[in-house]
């Protein structure tokens, strides 16, 4: 079994950005990269062995859903989530407290139009040191997430990549309450860290950084996780309100990370934010949107996004792209694409997601290509 | 382009069951053969590409709903709908009659449920010697649909099995009003016809044979449509209440067709109905069944069916069936399978699917192969 290693093969002339390579027990990683995001062990309206073909190196499921539904005993029992979702290539899980804190505090996006009020239906019940109460938005049930929990469920799973278990504040939190919950989430970060060199199955963990839009709480971030023995930095957290904020706040953090370790952005992989967020020298992403966007009639081009309902779009007998050699481009017309989308075929949503998973695919070597001559 | 014919190839000495091939300008029917519906040209779930994959040799398109959405212009533009919808096999269209009858007087089963009593939101207006004006169900326009109205939608589709345009009469209709019907949909059927072969264009046409589960009136329609230059016959019309009466129906008619030409039960294809009709020489069956089933987490295997929601299948880590070769069991496991389900992940539905057309296609080899050695 390969161990897990990062092999920085050039950084650009021009920005921070780099090529390279991360080495996992499951195969490599050429970075930048995008990861498609598959909660529950599935790419939405794909199945996994279309992904293959597509092309992802890297797939984020959701340990806080595959935590509920099949609950960490089926997918050890299956000999691991690999086995269980049969998926031969790298897989990343994240911790589960994301998905806790979001279903209580609601979304960044939702939070920012609601004025940061929290969502009725939150189903925090307690944080403390020991980790964070919660009920189960399945069956109701208490369930107390634990940094320790969180890593044995990730253990369970057995993903390439793990994360250790953190607190996602509100974004309208303010600078003490904000601090109080950094310190914390370091103590858990480090506790999570324990867990998994108690039982490492071959998997790396990265660290989260955090702190928020606050460059003091994102420097001391960067150096209180720097000096532990993580695989890999993620940059967590509130990334602002918008893209400009999260452009800065990158700026500030990126350099405070190691160079020589892996770093993700974690929950953003639209395209603007890829553009302004590869120079900086962020090596993955990971985002729904592409495939939440193609659910949603919305096509990527690189001459702009299609909209797949567009009344002008169904007597276009070509492909989506001319140029795409994607299997829904190969394969059907955007008239057809458009009808099936009319009529509510569910088709329409599997076809148009793997269009767009497939130029994230290509834009990603694109970009890889670019840097590796000093382009970017 | 091959011209439409059919090939005889064995007759069964224990039964009327019957090898055979039909070929078609995009290639050979082997019958006995299920043919898989894709009501608005694709089967639910799927996409073309894959139908061929499974070896579904005729797909059965609706008029009706394409007549609606995208429209017959665009595909006509398109070059027709195997251009349309990419599909490089047979395709057999219906006339559009039975979606706009069922949608007046609801679905065999619902009346049979209700007694006969018309739907409320019955959309037939009128109809006449002409034809039928109906209400659009999708923009509430009148659409006069008449039996060359009919054929030059079918003919701008341009599937290689077309259908006259014929009525539905209710299941509990007096006799009187029965054999009316049937007179005018000879009529219609005659004038279908005409207007077919005034524009051949390398299509086929079935009569529809009708009378309910009088055997009067089918011995009336099988001596009235042999007559006509159809190229084959398909079975429509009320086929009873119970499996049953189809089969006392089915008995009675089928010596009265002529054994040279290809046959096809209309809207039938579960599987005791095909195990009931492959012995009084059905070619194809055309249902939805399988797929609905699938959608609905039913899978077929040859021990039984299998219900994918069933507590015990989380743990299951074997596929649906050991035996099968299809794509869905050669890739993932039935506790991988019954996950989905239990995520509500749509992959569910396109894996089922995949895994019971599939079965759809080796039962039907089987049946020939049956056939052959006159074990039906």
């Amino acid at each position: 079994m390969t161990s897990f290693r990062f092999e920085l093969i050039h950084t650009s002339k021009k920005s921070r950005a780099r090529v390279g390579r991360i080495h996992t027990p499951h195969g490599i990683i050429e970075t930048p990269n995008f990861v498609a995001v598959g909660t529950n062990g599935t790419i939405k309206a794909l199945d996994n062995a279309m992904i293959d073909k597509i092309g992802i190196q890297l797939m984020f499921c959701n340990t806080y859903h595959m935590l509920l539904q099949p609950g960490p005993e089926v997918v050890e029992k299956a000999g691991g989530l690999h086995s269980f979702i049969r998926r031969k290539l790298p897989i990343i899980t994240d911790s589960g407290g994301f998905q806790v804190f979001s279903l209580a505090y609601g979304s960044v996006a939702s939070e920012l139009k609601s004025k940061g009020t929290k969502k009725s239906e939150g189903s925090v019940l307690k944080i403390t040191e020991e980790g964070v109460l919660f009920r189960s938005y399945r069956d109701g049930a208490k369930v107390l997430l634990t940094p320790e929990s969180s890593i044995e469920a990730q253990k369970a799973l057995g993903a390439d990549i793990i994360i250790p278990f953190d607190e996602l504040p509100p974004y309208h939190v303010d600078p003490s309450s904000l601090e109080t919950s950094l310190d914390r989430t370091h103590r858990w970060e480090e506790r999570s860290l324990l867990a998994h060199k108690n039982s490492p199955r071959g998997q790396a963990m990265y660290a989260v950084v955090h702190g928020g839009v606050n460059t003091a709480l994102r420097e001391k971030s960067c150096a209180f996780l720097s000096k532990l023995d993580f695989d890999g930095f993620a940059i967590g957290g509130s990334m602002g309100k918008t893209k400009q904020e999260m452009h800065s706040m990158l700026q500030f953090t990126m350099p405070k990370i190691p160079v020589e370790k892996p770093n993700h952005l974690l929950g953003i992989g639209d395209l603007e934010s890829i553009e302004l967020s590869v120079p900086l020298g962020i090596d993955t992403f990971d985002s729904s949107y592409p495939t939440k966007a193609a659910r949603h009639g919305l096509l990527f081009t690189k001459g702009g996004n299609v909209k797949l309902g567009k009344k002008e779009n169904s007597v276009n007998f070509g492909p989506i792209d001319e140029k795409c050699s994607c299997p829904t481009c190969q394969n059907y017309s955007l008239a057809y694409l458009h009808h099936l989308d009319k009529a509510k075929e569910m088709t329409a949503m599997s076809l148009a997601s793997i269009h767009n998973l497939h130029f994230m695919v290509e834009l990603m070597q694109d970009y890889r290509s670019k840097i590796l001559l000093d382009e970017i």
